[in-house]
């Protein structure tokens, strides 16, 4: 590709607000790629980028230009309408593991590529290799084949997709670039139109836990999600929720499947009788927005209607195991859930005072279970996906003497002292009772 | 060192404008020249710098980092105050060749690094190269033996100072962030403070062949330099000077030296009979200004007594020869000037209107210089130094038919016919007089 300015030219273009034509971005993103643009170059325009900004059309072009820089899954022989879902994370967001296979008993098809988690918040992948035997790295064939049969299919981020993003991500990281709308909405859109998405619900937490910590942020990255998408060719919606407290009763790798399973099988089988009403209520919304968005349904009721009648009546469940035995994974241990309640330490937290909870410090929670051993600090560090934390108390539950606050799966060497000074720390009890937030802020950002 | 933040997190401080403390400014800096901090690093740093500026405080510890990443001058056996002159850069600035003798005949000590062309601007240690001998890479020894001897030395830049400079430089010119006052400020000062200097005078042009086109930059880059001088412990004054047409009668760099032995030797010796007014003019205020700021003389009328008074009976032409011979330059050359008129094709380009020039583009003015083979696009490209331009015009002067504009001086196979096209469209010719532009325009920014 030839084009009339130079690499610095480009740089100087974003800097002073010039907007870049798609040739000019193509360009770079290219040059980057393939090593030809320096790294000191590519940080610098995503500093400048981080400070004047994208208009919606350089942030599509953007978008494209990452999409063009790797591999790109088309599966094109798999019927019906492609939809995935995204969410920017939080703390028990175990969202997927049970929407992808109730889209798909739905008649959606869900090519979902997942991350690992990195910062306080943790990452599909991994709590899917908490199921014994589940193989998360499938080649291009295998998965559209599963898409195609099953009609969902989880797996890690294919290496040969989206490079660009790999490569951007990797500087923005090191050069306190991340939080820039335009970079972040290009990183989410190319890698779901590369891995084959026609359509997208985008779910954008708020709150105390999330990366979006107002509305107002959450709000212009919705907006700008949308119409970048649409420029893009892919259909979007948003939903803004709350991340003021952990999603479900659970976090942790292994119990996080746990808890997915009791949804799935619409049963509750932990041994404190805890309730997912959240996980569940989020889960039916985003699965009644993937239809509208897929067009099987032709409004959201019709789309909450149709997948609380696949989730009760067992469809939704089934596909989850067909896609986990496709995926190699052993579905005898999802038949007997307990056994991913395995750690070698269990401890009970009990309340020292009474009133009602009114405070998570829900990311502070995040970096605990880090602590644990549940997450990672640095790319490829191992995790122990026994450990994790059950809440017995959320935002608004009244809290009694020696009532438990949480229960602590942790390895067998851990001192747990600090980590329960850290812990009580995290939850704040008060007098009085405070009204627990709104789990869906906004059903659908316009 | 060890400081309690990570790299990133000094980038996002920058990036945040929360003021950075002199210890983590001088742990990048260091981190920065060892390699420690990679390149993508040291880029989205300057980047978020160009964004957000730096205090004074800030300029200041960067400055004197800078300082303390390479090799110090100190020659503490040379007496006497130590003051130099730096100038931003113009179209025949050849100032300093005649300045450093004549402060040096006036009684300072002048320990001058110069630069090499770059862009469009010519630089004083490619003029001085045009002398047959003159050695402009000298020992540390070697320096300060001219400078106790003589009085003034001039010579490149040692690449075992400032090598932070060099290094940001070097970023800074393929990453758009060549234009922020706290970088350009920091590296001005760092280098100066480095050779040896405790005084320095600022000519800060301004002007269409001037890196600052509007006197509201120069202004800021005067104060900023001398608030930031203060705080380094050197004393600063700083000059505006014009540069909407070229300094002088010549560009190129042969024919620059010729020029200022015309000055030193109160001759008029072209074949032309142009005079050097402006040059002399500004040699002379600068002159008076290091004269006060390296405390000989009270205030500015009595360094410019002084300095005319020395130009004028031949001991700045004195201590020219005595430092050109010292650093091994020819001499016999300098007694026989017109040794420097020796292009292989000489053309002179006659006027194609009558009027009066009302406008020189003088940056195209370099730029054309450049093409003719004076100057380089790219570090170490070799320049002819027998090329350049005679001016026989200048803003205001009057043209009757068949006037000589301008000399050209080219190699043997240059084909002039677009040369000549391009330097008419650089010289406006009018029909109504226009005044010409006062070239000192702030002898002194407080």
């Amino acid at each position: 590709m030839s084009i009339q300015v130079s690499v610095p030219q480009i740089i100087q273009k974003k800097r002073d607000e010039t907007p870049l034509t798609a040739e000019e971005i193509r360009y770079f993103v290219e040059g980057a790629v393939k090593g030809e643009i320096p790294d000191y170059q590519v940080s610098a325009f995503l500093m400048a980028t981080y400070f004047t900004g994208m208009s919606f059309e350089e942030t599509a072009a953007l978008t494209l230009a990452m999409v063009e820089s790797g591999e790109q899954y088309h599966h094109t022989n798999v019927k019906g309408p492609k939809v995935d879902k995204h969410s920017t994370g939080g703390i028990g967001d175990k969202v997927s593991l049970i929407l992808a296979p109730l889209a798909a008993a739905c008649g959606l098809k869900v090519p979902m590529m997942g991350g690992r988690g990195l910062g306080h918040t943790g990452g599909t992948i991994d709590k899917l290799e908490a199921i014994p035997g589940y193989r998360t790295v499938l080649e291009k064939e295998e998965f559209t084949k599963i898409l195609q049969e099953v009609g969902c299919a989880i797996i890690s981020q294919s290496a040969k997709i989206v490079p660009a993003d790999r490569k951007f991500y990797a500087l923005r990281d090191v050069t306190a670039t991340i939080e820039s709308v335009p970079l972040i909405t290009s990183s989410i859109l190319s890698k779901k139109i590369a891995e084959g998405a026609n359509g997208l619900v985008m779910d954008i937490k708020v709150g105390n836990g999330a990366f979006m910590k107002s509305k107002t942020e959450a709000v212009t990255l919705a907006k700008t999600l949308r119409a970048v998408a649409k420029k893009s060719g892919m259909e979007l919606r948003a939903t803004l929720s709350n991340m003021d407290q952990p999603l479900g009763y659970s976090a942790g790798n292994a119990i996080e499947v746990y808890e997915c399973i009791e949804v799935l099988r619409n049963e509750t089988l932990n041994p404190y009788g805890l309730p997912s009403t959240d996980l569940r209520e989020l889960t039916i919304h985003l699965a009644a927005q993937m239809l509208e968005v897929g067009k099987v349904v032709k409004n959201l009721a019709e789309g909450r209607k149709l997948a609380t009648l696949k989730l009760k009546d067992g469809s939704a469940w089934k596909k989850f195991k067909d896609m986990v035995a496709a995926q190699g994974g052993d579905i005898k241990t999802l038949d007997e859930p307990w056994r991913y309640i395995h750690a070698e330490k269990i401890v009970e937290l009990k309340a020292n005072k009474k009133g009602y909870v009114t405070e998570m410090k829900t990311e502070e929670l995040g970096r605990i279970l880090i602590e644990l051993g549940g997450g990672r600090n640095k790319v490829n560090e191992p995790i122990d996906h026994s450990v994790g934390i059950f809440f017995h108390k959320k935002l608004g539950s009244m809290i009694k003497a020696n009532d438990t606050l949480v229960t602590i799966f942790a390895k067998k060497n851990s001192n747990l002292t600090q980590v329960e000074t850290k812990i009580r720390e995290c939850i704040k009890i008060s007098a009085t009772k405070k009204a627990a937030p709104k789990l869906i802020i906004e059903a659908n950002v316009k």
